[in-house]
């Protein structure tokens, strides 16, 4: 497996003159499954994993429909095929849509670890802000008020999936959290996503963090904010949920 | 010891026609120490009790002088010396203030307990409005972003400081509000508080509780959030910080 994580971002416009916010991302979920061929789509259910997530926003006058994938198949495989998309129908909408240009970003996993060095003896802001209402599972309920463990834990859990990491400590990682990271500003405050007509509980936001401890820690945490960029955080990425947006402040 | 708690509140009008906001609170704290007798401050201290909150605020047009206490010599000794206020010099804005006539709640420990006997068998709702900055204190550290084992387990404390209950089980409950109490709604913010020119890390909002369990639980959350709009949630009672309004909403 080549350690790859890929975001491609693809302006649209609406025939019918529509927005799509990111509560129709649900929608955008049908057309990618379209475009996925079947023998990739059904690899995914059997496996139970979805490499991927995406939204779709409406900003600064435009429709962008935005989709990650991490490891090198799923990129092949869910990116590759919407490079040079045209066109399509959105069924729950009855609307035509017609795609400008893609911008791609493409990271490796070196690139994750190198970009997210943390040389400084000091403690680090980093902002995590939640673009698309997001929420947590935890003992089957759905967790809607997050908790430092929650969030980290389950980035962490995700990044370990993605790269085919087995030999994590989360036991440690969770007692190195409550030491190490605090909220130090935040705004959150319960929202609501609807999946196919079912209202799933969630919250938007953002959260400030102060991450203090060695190097080696604070830079963990730090690609773990940048990968919640590709991955999401919490769950139903796939359905357009836990988009987030996350910047570093060296203090 | 009788088992009790009161309420004091007392609108007040400022010479200078100043707006006593909540964060005018820390210094009422001074002018209550000056009313209180020097024997049971110094009881207070050598305790280690603070068994009293208060705050003011401005509300419709009126400044409004709210302080609670618990038990009953802190009733007798904190809120009987209030009752005939007429008027105080408020040394840190250089302002005389002219008390008006009291409005006194008292209830007993069991008028609390009855109050919030819950007999449904249903799911109850109960928010809690933080009224005035909140932060709790967890391994030394501020916690601004509460959980809902912060929330319950230190009222619990509170409450069972306030009443001498000794035999209570904090694992049980911790275990019981993880399984029985989840977060229906919220909104949180960080907020700032300063004590003597010291700012503290808090926070305020709305959160709105969704308690199950049997009948003998949720008339416990009840009853702490009831209390709560006695004691106050978190640290810094006594200066202002964390006082609540509490609902009940049967479902």
């Amino acid at each position: 497996m080549i350690k790859i994580i890929c975001k491609i971002s693809i302006p649209f416009e609406s025939e019918k003159n529509l927005k799509y916010n990111v509560r129709a991302s649900s929608v955008m979920h049908g057309l990618l499954m379209e475009k996925i061929s079947s023998d990739f789509a059904e690899k995914m259910h059997k496996d139970s994993l979805r490499p991927f997530s995406q939204y779709v926003r409406f900003e600064k006058g435009k429709n962008i429909w935005t989709v990650s994938a991490v490891g090198q198949q799923a990129c092949e495989n869910i990116i590759v095929p919407l490079m040079n998309l045209k066109n399509a129908y959105i069924k729950y909408k009855h609307d035509n849509i017609l795609f400008s240009e893609a911008e791609i970003l493409k990271l490796s996993y070196d690139e994750l670890l190198r970009n997210n060095y943390i040389e400084t003896e000091k403690y680090i802001s980093r902002i995590i802000n939640i673009i698309t209402p997001a929420a947590f599972k935890s003992s089957g309920n759905y967790v809607i008020l997050p908790t430092l463990r929650l969030i980290f834990l389950s980035l962490a859990r995700k990044f370990d999936n993605a790269f085919g990491i087995v030999n994590n400590n989360y036991e440690i990682l969770a007692e190195e959290t409550e030491k190490n990271i605090s909220v130090s500003d935040y705004k959150l405050s319960s929202a609501s996503f609807s999946v196919e007509g079912v209202k799933i509980p969630s919250f938007s936001g953002y959260i400030n963090f102060r991450i203090s401890g060695d190097t080696s820690f604070k830079s963990y945490v730090s690609m773990l904010c940048n990968f919640a960029e590709y991955s999401g955080i919490g769950i139903k990425n796939a359905l357009g949920m836990g988009q987030v947006f996350s910047e570093i402040k060296e203090c």
